[in-house]
């Protein structure tokens, strides 16, 4: 172990989690590219935190310009978080024209959970099985999908999400719907019944930690649907597809042809800056506002807003959603060749810079086939090994996790993918790799 | 309505708080002084934020050099954080070795309910029957303090914090003491009777929100050993005591004698960049730890690292928390003989650099003055006129509140003094004031 990695055991403890299995020190990082301690250059083909790429001078500048002018709680008048509210708001469908700003995206989606269940008068949580929203206590008690020794809550239904790509392949649209909309039903029923009604629906529109789930068309909206009717709200969290990640849209919801009560954002908004925010129409605001006096103290300050908007105007002048777009034509493009050539990952998931694949025990078309975690996890560390990071997500562990940020340019791209092709070739030859299969 | 507040009403809602029946509007700030839109100068008696005194050139330095260079989640590893952790434990008691970060002090007292209600296989707390720590969901149920419309859970019991100096002013210490210790009794076997049981006791150790009560020497520590007897733990919530705020001691905990088992940071911590955090014995952390996969996105990130060693710098080369005391002593000082002209204020309270003092209807000495609250916002806003901010807090809003930047030099010390002086005489004089009683 490293001097600074027993160090950093001395004081945050063994438990904070650890890239790798030789974790990797960073120094420094500008665009796509890291260096380590070694002067190891490092392709980034994961982190959307700082979604306009790292160290964005534009971003840098705002930041380092408005802590040297004033940062101060919005009790006092600022136009700098007005400014940054407007522009954010004018990304939203007219409905959605409030905004609450917050810190971090657990700190968003606790507040969602405070909106909606005080609108609804019930505590009713309809969650996904296998799915994250955040580290307070009341997510940790809608935790699926990760560790939390609070255990689910019993106001909270657990929905499986339906993958067309995955678990639920070859089964007709149709029919993967109509079921889960139908547990959709029972889910809610059995809520009622309890007695715990309904408050909201909370999901992520690219199911990310789902493992970027293909959900048939109809599934969101009629999930929203079957919510609102029962009196509860839909909250869409956008802390991962949000800001353009999925290049179809602005917002991952524009996706699926829905606008949410409530969205939540966090990671990319301030690229890196720790920003987070609640957007709401304003009777939800007018609704919540006169019964609780909330005030976030760092929540809206000046070199907060002032980092919010640098990522916005980054997103437009470099047309970095576009790009995403077009990038992510590429990189699709090319996984569903590679699947040709490595029959054992299957087809490309997820939208725009956001994408992975499943890995198999064997080829992904044969009935048998299993997610295969140990292959996976290979096939992240050989990734390493050509120095570009990435990593997996799934109920197995068995998803390859692709989410560079959105400045990538075609170069890297390419580097990305010559690294992937090769990575899976070793691991597909590795003598001691389970791949008896083939 | 100026064109600000409109603009703002519009998107953040009306219900986000703002000091001052004209609000203020702030474009820069510098040290202790902030600058309004019309190039006013106001001396800055309330904001405890940027502790060590605003757009402090270092502090922005550090947060400028650090975003340019790298800023990224702690799952790779970078030295800064550690570097961070080292010197922050170092301030606390030997027993107190694990640091958890985290980006507002909700974030930290929400995390430290979470390990103290695992910990204690119970959810049963004790807070003050007055206070206010967070707005998470957890949180706004133990609010008492403030409006949260979840009301209080049936999980907690709520304890009245003496006040030597204010409600229980004139009694003996040792009958006050005794109550309020057998309240506690009462309240522990309370929540054991119901079923509750005991994970925790929270509180500020200057008791701000309550109005800066000087509580009887031995309630802090016979209140934590209750606790404990009764398998809780204590949590000491330094958001607003910490980083040597009261002069004294570096926290706030010091003053009582006590060594908490959980500790909470926030507001000052990074200057106004969003940053908190848990401090926590080892054993704590490694109950927690294997139980729970908790990961905070911006949490320990290089940037709220840096500004956060930045403000430990400053607060050491700057000598600050000696400063506190000594300037602390002359204000204290100085409001004490201001009593003696204006005897309807109460005696000084508080501690080091966060003080205040209670106003009355009549003089504070009379045994029916009762606490004025229209007055005490008469010379807030007197205070606002002569351009000095300062603010108000208790339980009847009518304990001034003064709680300038750390930074601040005895000259400005000495302009608060003569503006509070001037306000007092002001408000005194005012034909529509109801001081009939004098």
């Amino acid at each position: 172990m490293t001097d600074l990695m027993t160090r950093r055991f001395d004081t945050l403890g063994p438990y904070s989690p650890l890239f790798y299995d030789r974790p990797i020190e960073f120094v420094r990082a500008e665009g796509v590219w890291l260096t380590d301690v070694n002067g190891d250059r490092y392709l980034d083909g994961y982190n959307n935190v700082p979604h306009v790429g790292h160290a964005h001078p534009r971003v840098v500048a705002a930041i380092a310009e408005q802590a040297a002018t004033l940062n101060i709680h919005t009790r006092y008048l600022n136009d700098r978080v007005v400014d940054y509210a407007e522009r954010l708001l004018a990304t939203f469908d007219d409905a959605i024209d409030r905004i609450v700003f917050t810190n971090s995206g657990s700190e968003s989606n606790d507040l969602a959970f405070r909106i909606a269940t005080q609108h609804s008068g019930a505590p009713g949580i309809l969650i996904s099985d296998f799915s994250y929203h955040g580290h307070t206590q009341a997510l940790a008690r809608v935790t699926t999908g990760l560790r939390a020794h609070e255990g689910l809550g019993g106001h909270v239904r657990t929905l499986r999400v339906p993958d067309l790509d995955g678990q639920d392949r070859g089964l007709p649209a149709d029919a993967v719907l109509a079921a889960a909309l139908r547990e959709a039903d029972e889910a809610i029923a059995a809520l009622q019944a309890d007695g715990h009604g309904v408050a909201a629906v909370l999901f992520d529109s690219l199911f990310s930690t789902e493992g970027l789930n293909r959900v048939p068309s109809g599934f969101v909206s009629g999930l929203a649907d079957r919510v609102r009717r029962a009196g509860g709200l839909v909250i869409a969290d956008e802390v991962q597809s949000g800001f353009g990640r999925t290049g179809r849209s602005f917002w991952g919801h524009g996706n699926h042809g829905i606008v949410p009560d409530l969205v939540t954002m966090g990671k990319p908004m301030g690229n890196g800056h720790p920003l987070g925010g609640v957007a709401l129409p304003a009777a939800l605001l007018d609704e919540f506002g006169p019964r609780n006096m909330y005030f976030n103290t760092f929540g809206g300050n000046p070199v907060s807003a002032a980092a919010g908007l640098a990522v916005l105007d980054v997103l437009r002048d470099e047309r970095l959603v576009e790009r995403a777009h077009a990038n992510g034509r590429v990189i699709r493009d090319a996984l569903a060749a590679l699947g040709s050539e490595h029959p054992w990952i299957g087809v490309p998931k997820g939208d725009g810079l956001f994408f992975g694949v499943e890995v198999y025990d064997r080829p992904a078309a044969a009935a048998d086939a299993l997610p295969d975690p140990a292959r996976t996890k290979a096939v992240v560390e050989a990734m390493r090994d050509r120095h570009v990071l990435i990593s997996r997500i799934g109920r197995h562990d068995s998803v390859l996790k692709m989410r560079p940020p959105l400045a990538i340019e075609p170069p890297d791209v390419h580097l990305l993918l010559a690294a992937f092709s090769d990575a899976l070739t070793e691991v597909e030859g590795r003598a001691n790799a389970p791949i008896s299969a083939f």
